[in-house]
């Protein structure tokens, strides 16, 4: 028996990676409708610390049969992550931004392939970071419950984001005014309700903002899987920076999605040196100057003045407007957009372009 | 181009349904380094409806370019899935207990295959549902907000619970006091900082008790893939029972994992007559005397004199404690535990031979 169980593992292994090589062969030449194979999958943690808490509910009674006060662990990252069978191509580290979780990256709201399979399905190995107090990452809740149990006053609740409709639609420029969208749109707006099925509370308020523990974490994970080009995008655009900032060894090369004014102009020179070693692409779609222009055209200028300060030390620093690349109409929602695979295929023909491992 | 296309996708479909049926022709002759072959994997929410926040931020100035007031979607859920290659067999709803997220199913802390990969590589189509108001699915966070200003007193914030590492170590009866692991434990206790970082803010306290909008869209998820078996766990070990009660129409069979006191007494005559029509599995571990007896031995008398009632109808409900078919020291995190594979096979025996599609 055992012996048969090798001779058909075998074949397996065999069998795929003759078609992770068609995949590979003919890029492109897949549908949605093919199979998926992968060399492995699954999730794990980064990080995380134990504090004791002094209100893990709130009410003073506690659970059942246990104190209300007790250890929590607080700070760690979920991820997840596919690694198609075939020849090992360098990892992309994906991490989403305000109010989203790593759905961002899954299957668009309309319905096709997200970002997660379509780096895979072209040889990547794909892991989707969610920042730390997000969804699977949880966050610490004892101030909320200390507010409830009156130990703190109300003003030391965290600080919570929701996006709203209106806002993520002007903000993310679907259109000048909400339910008004440009007429050569990207993003699919007739599944607009999904994408407001993604946004949740963003609770990085709780987090210190010059030492958020998820720039840590992606440092880590980069480092731990020999190496990665880390994706920001808005919120979360310049993390991979300021990932690399904490340690670079891991980070191969940045691809920054939309910083959300986050690109900074007030980095040291050592610090401009540190990431004038790591090639760096920054991208922002269309009609910046359409909608919410006055957050906008600021966040542009910023990521510019920053990269000219990179290439001033002799770095490979790109700021990219997706309409120079003959993509039109793009919103802040790229990889979600109608032409994603478009936008993909920018950012690989880049990574392979730039990238020497 | 278009034929080669096509030809090699005949070629590849071809193979997986050869790899696929060499899975299933041969149980149990893969090892975690076998690749993965799925037909179609991702993710997509069930239900959700608009409201109009009051604070959609803490900040009474709101976001950026919008304000403070604005519509936001709430009560969704969260589903990620995967769908092996093969002949399509029952499709497998698991949904997470409490203080814990879909991650629950995923890698075991100590790296193992879950038990979303184990059921799919067993055939099953597998759906990961998270429960409305947690991780991806999100949750309102106006209540949080309108108290930070002012808007509301401190005791309109929703109860949150947090499991501290104290509570799980004995609650999920890893031994008899905190620390210290029963001899013949199967949780992986090595691993169990991991799953500490899995516990995230359980925030059901916002949901109407008596209709918590999981019920309904585990009902329309079941129904919308063609029928399911829908199993729950803890907190939510009973929710497949509830689910059936709105509209049994998907759901095909129930499995209520270690239901944590949730196992209801007293539903009326046509309830249980609805009930009767499904079979029903309910499982619990070991050591059920030697930790958190007092909430354990309750949480098991409740669920036999539910399984007698479905019985005295004619239904098909039975209660197995894992000692009873071999399995001994099982956790309540069973699907995490280092038989974990042993638990699944139960269930899948079970399945087998009491569903009829």
């Amino acid at each position: 028996m055992k012996a048969i169980n090798h001779w058909i593992r075998d074949i397996r292994n065999t069998m795929s990676v003759f078609i992770s090589a068609l995949l590979i062969v003919i890029p492109g030449a897949y549908a949605k409708a093919d199979p998926i194979v992968l060399k492995d999958h699954g999730s794990f943690y980064v990080g995380g610390r134990t504090v004791t808490s002094a209100a893990v509910t709130g009410s003073a009674a506690g659970l059942a049969g246990s104190s209300n006060q007790g250890d929590i662990t607080v700070d760690q990252m979920y991820v997840r992550y596919q690694i198609p069978v075939g020849p090992a191509r360098l990892p992309v580290v994906m991490v989403h931004g305000c109010c989203l979780s790593s759905k961002t990256w899954e299957t668009t709201p309309d319905g096709r392939t997200g970002w997660d399979d379509y780096f895979t399905r072209h040889s990547r190995p794909v892991y989707l970071a969610e920042q730390v107090s997000r969804a699977r990452s949880g966050f610490d809740a004892t101030s909320i419950n200390e507010v409830k149990l009156g130990m703190l006053p109300p003003d030391a609740l965290p600080y919570i984001i929701m996006g709203s409709h209106e806002f993520a639609w002007v903000g993310f420029r679907f259109g000048a005014k909400p339910n008004q969208a440009f007429a050569d749109e990207q993003f699919p707006i007739a599944a607009v309700d999904d994408l407001y099925k993604q946004m949740i509370p963003d609770l990085n308020g709780l987090l210190p903002a010059d030492a958020n523990p998820t720039l840590n974490h992606l440092a880590t994970l980069s480092k731990q899987i020999g190496g990665a080009v880390v994706m920001g995008h808005s919120e979360s655009g310049f993390f991979p920076e300021q990932a690399a900032l904490v340690d670079p060894t891991g980070i191969k090369a940045i691809i920054s999605l939309e910083p959300a004014q986050t690109c900074s102009t007030s980095l040291s020179q050592q610090q401009l040196q540190t990431l004038a070693k790591i090639p760096i692409l920054i991208v922002f779609g269309d009609h910046l100057t359409d909608a919410f222009a006055s957050f906008w055209i600021p966040a542009l200028s910023q990521c510019q003045t920053f990269a000219a300060s990179v290439r001033a030390l002799g770095g490979d620093a790109t700021v990219l407007q997706l309409p120079d690349a003959g993509l039109k109409g793009n919103s802040h929602m790229m990889m979600q957009d109608r032409n994603n695979d478009k936008v993909a295929d920018v950012l690989l023909r880049w990574i392979d372009g730039h990238v020497h491992r």
